[in-house]
């Protein structure tokens, strides 16, 4: 990767593409608009939120090989929201281009298949839950003969998961022959990892950048319903928490990682253990907007270009973020005071789909988090 | 204006147009797209700073008829970036087209004609400058006459002047009698202020909101050079400040103003007075992106909108913002950490031309500025 394109370019004349039109994409769309970079976006449909904060916007399908070449070609340096790619065919295609794809798709890889992301980061002794592959249901049973005495298993798809789609907590011998089916017709096979009683769930953002340098941003709690993220708050301070981060900082370093990487964290009785990754920029991240003196998608995009990586520095003593789910979310005129409301543009509301979020800053996260909940109310019809 | 189009709709389905494509219409888009609302720019050229983040982009002159007309058509409220527009033609195709414009046309005409500005001002016992009307070089003659002996007075065309352009300092008899040429081929005309020795420039953002209710920004100090804003640093605390703002609101709850308006003022040894005004989001405004709970971009559109503005509120006790200013502006790959960046994506570098912004928060007004001296650093080649 030693003769990319642009890599002399004073950054605002670079092209920076991102692949994908969700929220995450737009976000990342409207920093890297503040820092004056020319922002290309690749997407399917014109009423997409990221497609929505561009001109220079590119209608087409992610897994389209000449799509992609092309866009690839009009970029200095491409990045994407979601890990779900063919990253064989963006490795292929940033050979072909000589257009830098950040994080490398080597990770994308990694990461986006729970099986060789689990060996990453025990091959790195990154502290996880126990684990072994599934791939037909004799390997279940046997998953369940490790874990199951032990309080239960979680049957994970290797692929293609996310928001608590293709996870499946196993709590009894019963409730695993149930799941056979569901076993042996998936091609891309499982993982089952022992199932974790944790105190509270927790996430850390990691960015590094090209230059080799990484930082953390402060470790958050996180609060799931229904397998989706409903509100963060922070700083969450955990005797363990500085040990655990510098080791997650060694582990970036380790694998050469670029970018925002997003990591769930259990905090359990064995202490912090990470539950997955997202190499990318992260839902358990938009505290960071107002929360940090430099956010995660600014952060990401500079790490991504080249640029050095600021040192987060909180501007508030606590802070927290709220997922403002579809349906019944309409802000008519009543949009909170007080509070930073980032709406993504989505022409459609469904249950549970993320429409928008809040942010408050306050001297305690538990205040910020009080005037998130009340301000939800204006959101409601 | 009881009956303008889309009122009840839920404001992200609102479409919002600005009129104008530079760096204020830029930022006024990118912190649109936050709140979600549908954001449509009209500019000249694709390249300008505002085209680059929108898709709803239209090309075309902000003074053709029915350019206008077809753009008011397409949107629910329309706002401008300057104030420079023909008023008269706005006020027109508002009542055309039942699409809302804020601030009112009938402040923009105020506000952009110098004289009618002051008569405003003074009607509304705002403290500004002593002034007298000037079209020709008999009364410019006059004003000296008035001015002179209590220190000189400034020649200021009544129109179209920014950044020190159309304004002459006049010192002595000599200096008056070579503007003679300069007064008598200028049709718009002139006035005539008393020459203020000011201790310090300083500068205070007000929003009004369609709901009626008015917020003041902290008082920053500025400081120019060569005639233009070279930085701002806040919160300037003096003695008469708080009433003096007090008094800037009673003026837009009496004027019903709505949206943001930039008031430039001088710390001078009769008190604060006003400078000039501006009907629209503004260069002393920019340290507001970091440095308040909502920027001042952010309550123009809410004003403009209808939704409620939040009342200011700093995340640090000190604040600054440099202007990065064109010719030798080269960031390279040195963009500086622990200060923020806007770039304004400006195609073509110009001496003294604004090519992009820094803040910095700090635990003081100078150590912020001084963090932003050193950043700057940076931007030269």
């Amino acid at each position: 990767m030693s003769k990319i394109r642009g890599m002399m370019k004073p950054y605002p004349s670079l092209s920076l593409g991102i692949l994908g039109g969700g929220q995450l994409a737009r976000l990342l769309a409207l920093k890297a608009h503040d820092l004056g970079v020319r922002t290309r976006v690749l997407s399917a449909s014109a009423s997409d939120p990221a497609a929505q904060v561009a001109r220079l916007w590119s209608q087409g399908a992610l897994d389209d090989p000449k799509v992609l070449e092309e866009f690839l070609r009009s970029c200095d340096v491409v990045t994407f929201e979601s890990e779900f790619l063919d990253a064989k065919l963006l490795r292929r295609l940033q050979l072909k281009t000589g257009t830098a794809i950040y994080p490398r798709p080597s990770h994308m890889a990694a990461i986006q298949d729970r099986l060789t992301q689990k060996n990453l980061l025990l091959r790195h002794r990154v502290p996880t839950a126990a684990y072994l592959p599934v791939s037909n249901f004799r390997q279940a049973r046997a998953a369940w003969d490790a874990f199951g005495p032990a309080g239960g298993l979680v049957l994970k798809k290797r692929r293609f998961g996310y928001d608590g789609n293709g996870t499946f907590p196993v709590r009894t011998r019963e409730e695993l022959e149930a799941l056979r089916l569901e076993v042996e017709s998936n091609k891309t096979g499982f993982i089952a990892e022992r199932l974790v009683r944790f105190r509270r769930e927790a996430a850390c953002m990691v960015v590094r950048g090209r230059t080799g340098k990484a930082v953390a941003m402060p470790l958050v709690e996180t609060r799931q319903e229904s397998a989706r993220c409903l509100w963060v708050k922070g700083p969450l301070r955990i005797p363990a928490g500085a040990a655990f981060v510098k080791r997650l900082l060694r582990f970036a370093d380790a694998i050469g990682y670029v970018g925002a990487l997003g990591v769930e964290l259990f905090d359990s009785p064995d202490g912090l253990i990470v539950n997955e990754l997202a190499p990318r920029v992260h839902n358990s991240g938009h505290y960071t907007l107002e929360a940090l003196a430099e956010d995660q998608f600014t952060a990401h995009v500079r790490a991504v270009l080249g640029l050095a990586v600021s040192k987060p520095r909180a501007l508030a003593d606590g802070y927290a973020m709220l997922n403002l789910l579809g349906e019944g979310v309409d802000p008519r005129w009543k949009a909170p005071v007080d509070v930073s409301l980032h709406w993504y543009g989505k022409t459609e509301s469904r249950p549970g789909r993320k429409m928008g979020h809040l942010t408050a800053l306050a001297q305690t996260s538990n205040a910020a988090l009080k005037r998130l909940l009340s301000a939800r109310l204006s959101f409601q019809v």
